[in-house]
């Protein structure tokens, strides 16, 4: 895959307690900002229950349709946790005990303290790659193109940095940001025509409340800066025509 | 559908700025946990861009096995709101000005007010029904079961008390939590006992860190209150014979 290559993503969060609404999830974001720098685009997340069958059916569309999938949750020691068995079954591949997570995990705790329980975080689909968890130990994992990652988000996020080396992305993805004293229907004819004569960028408008005050954020994202900056004056040319005061940009 | 019948829902949350992780998505807890209270319960949720193409394929396939579809985002007046336009291609009705849409909004401006960029929000499928926005004045819509809102989490809320009379659940999902002084692989089995015994009950395990101390919160939703009850008392009856602190329940 080369630089240019445009390289995306899909985001499988795995939990009963999102779908309740018991648990704020918050892995998105922190998985979609991390992989804008290293140029791979989130193109869909999904978030679905506990359920053996939609695990598998879930996971075995979105690998096929992106560069990367990557899972939360469920690769705990309790009953609920069934992501390591389910992916297993969706690259039909043997669901066992890893020997290097074993080791990692046999080192990480007090002797004795290995129990049945933990023990279970360490069957994995075989030949599991292991990803290194420097936090609580208990590693994660990818087979071929989806990486399962837990769902604690503390835990998560320390997983990151160590997934680097195998995922190869594109352009990073650059981002800027123009928040205006305005309301949405005030501009909205002109930034269509922005996005009209711009159609390859990413061009959002945001309205938001703060200190009291209405504003919009239109935000443009894209990998090429000097396009992004061909974007913003287009905008600003119009803001100051319209005489709207730019909160800052 | 009588009040026994399991009823389901998807949602459906619209946004680039949600993927992108700019935008932190509030609005799936908002409503799963309104559903819960009305016996309606989240069976899944998608995230998913600003494209027409993504958005009438998610529909159309979302709507066909959910008993309901809540859509986020996109219903506002700039040239990325398109889930109006692309829910009537979904449907295959025609995208027009909703005669008492308008008249809500003509209202709701001061007299000049209602400029184009408003109007807008007026534009949606044939013969839509309206939900009614007490917050900003601009009606959200449903076809058929396909209940579209907006992306802005406070004026969301404020509109879920109008879909009331509009959705038909079961029983409501209730739930109890019961939160212990341990660690997950401490407990683990005996948990999968009382699962592998209450079969058709949900029980999630999740631990948590709270003033510098670990934890596990046990999680029972179900219908019925006296299977809840049950679980209960089988959960507590092991951690009493494991001497775990019982932090509350």
């Amino acid at each position: 895959m080369t630089k240019n290559t445009k390289v995306n993503a899909a985001i499988l969060i795995i939990g009963n307690e999102i779908l309740s609404g018991r648990t704020q999830d918050t892995n998105t974001g922190t998985i979609a900002l991390w992989l804008n720098t290293i140029g791979v685009k989130v193109q869909e997340v999904r978030v679905i229950p506990d359920k053996e069958r939609t695990i598998i059916n879930t996971v075995n569309k979105l690998r096929k349709i992106n560069d990367y999938v990557f899972t939360t949750g469920g690769i705990g020691p309790t009953h609920d946790d069934i992501t390591a068995e389910s992916i297993s079954k969706a690259f039909n591949l043997n669901y066992e005990i890893h020997d290097d997570a074993f080791k990692i995990l046999e080192a990480y705790y007090k002797p004795g303290e290995f129990n049945e329980g933990r023990q279970k975080m360490v069957w994995m689909p075989k030949n599991a790659k292991l990803i290194l968890n420097p936090t609580s130990g208990a590693p994660g994992f990818n087979v071929e193109n989806v990486f399962c990652l837990p769902g604690v988000p503390s835990i998560l996020k320390s997983m990151l940095g160590g997934l680097k080396d195998k995922i190869i992305g594109g352009e990073p993805i650059l981002s800027h940001t123009i928040n205006l004293r305005t309301v949405e229907s005030e501009i909205a004819k002109s930034l269509t025509n922005v996005q009209d004569s711009n159609k390859d960028m990413e061009i959002g408008s945001y309205p938001f409340f703060q200190a009291g005050k209405l504003g919009v954020s239109i935000v443009i994202r894209s990998e090429n800066q000097s396009k992004i900056d061909a974007c913003i004056l287009q905008i600003l040319k119009f803001v100051n025509k319209k005489k709207i005061e730019v909160v800052d940009r």
